[in-house]
């Protein structure tokens, strides 16, 4: 049975102050759920309907849950109870409560590194991060001013990507300043894509949505890169830039021309 | 003045069924508005905001009604009263009335047309159209299964690209039966893109969000095409997917590999 303070507990962690205080987030829906129960993260509660343990993704669930080193607390509810704690306008089926994970940049990263100034809507971060997982990039880099990686809307648009892709948060003119490998930036006016060269380990900023870049971090940008336009359109979505880039960047080192040092 | 009739017109071309009895749509925020005057779109009704008239936007959008060859009607209101006939959470600028377009499809296309089986998100369908402004594609080919053009959510994703680009809706089985450029189709088992050669006028299928391509269809498909991955996310949004096949048709052509006849 779910408890009312249970209840309030998860409907608390909506809002980014008390999942910092708690250490802990929310992941809702079976496919995300599913994701969660296949990764790292520790899991606390996990609440489903019983309609949902009973069907074959349920049994899958149930499966994965005895494979984990540990069991959460598992709580079952009725559909109505579950949809009032979950931030989904339909949720019949799971949500579950993990601990947020503390993290350290890695020294050295190898590959390409994105780095996110200041990307406002959970949608985009959501859609890098599986933009991300599908071109096999590890480190997300963003800018204390990014939406929080642990919105539920970030973690939904990630598709369960949320689980394979690590965004470390940081002041990024610090981050820049330290950092190696070459550093380019997507921008409006620069090379265009289609005759760029990438090297192996580098990192690419991408702006916010409306003001692009920031103006200092500019310093530390080696050159800038665009995808060249054919139409009249003024701009792409942050996220779908993201996925031109990064396909660009596979497709350059697969062709060889991706220089190495 | 804003009148209740008036108000309730409005509000009710949010609904497909009012947008097609009474041939027209509404087109919200001041972006969207804008490029909207620019179009050879008919427009009927303007609602605004004083305080948006007063200001820069207001004095460009001034400009851009004293271009056109008629004036629509134009009526002042409040803040709140444009909120209550918005689709958007917030919309303190301007609406606009225009006539919906009757359209057949052009028997000859040059270059890349997308073809978009069942896609059911609007936002989805609205960031397309933002895409395939951004290529310099004119020509998408919806099946009736396809979420409507004139949808606000469609309008407002494609970030003014409505405008620019046309959406014919028709059974997709008699429309490629009758195709006479080669049928590709973007599926997650196909040729690798980066390797694939492109005819310069050809179509490209894209599917369903959960279901793919319709088996119906198959039987026209003449090669399929694959973005090829590298981690381990399940897929790509079909945006982002028609984003990267875009940039990989054009960047082919940039380099002189799709192929003519």
């Amino acid at each position: 049975m779910l408890s009312k303070n249970k209840a309030k507990f998860i409907r608390s962690l909506q809002l980014k102050k008390q999942r910092e205080d708690q250490g802990c987030f929310v992941v809702e829906g079976k496919k995300s759920v599913l994701e969660l129960l296949n990764s790292q993260f520790k899991i606390r509660i996990v609440v489903c309907t019983e309609s949902f343990l009973e069907n074959r993704d349920g049994a899958l669930f149930a499966q994965q849950i005895g494979l984990r080193p540990y069991f959460p607390e598992v709580i079952l509810c009725n559909p109505l109870e579950l949809e009032s704690i979950s931030s989904l306008k339909t949720n019949q089926t799971v949500l579950a409560v993990a601990e947020i994970k503390t993290q350290t940049i890695p020294k050295k990263v190898k590959g390409l590194t994105l780095v996110l100034d200041h990307i406002n809507d959970p949608g985009n971060l959501g859609t890098i991060l599986r933009v991300a997982d599908w071109f096999g990039i590890e480190t997300v880099v963003a800018s204390l001013g990014t939406t929080d990686f642990y919105n539920p809307k970030v973690l939904q648009a990630s598709m369960g990507s949320f689980c394979r892709v690590q965004v470390y948060y940081t002041d990024l003119e610090k981050y820049l300043s330290t950092v190696k490998i070459p550093i380019y930036a997507a921008s409006a006016k620069g090379e265009s894509a289609h005759h760029f060269t990438f090297e192996r380990d580098c990192c690419l900023i991408l702006g916010n949505e409306s003001h692009g870049i920031s103006e200092s971090l500019l310093p530390y940008v080696k050159r800038t890169v665009t995808i060249p336009p054919y139409g009249k359109a003024e701009s792409l979505n942050v996220a779908t830039a993201a996925a031109i880039l990064c396909d660009n960047y596979r497709r350059l080192a697969e062709f060889g021309t991706v220089t190495y040092r």
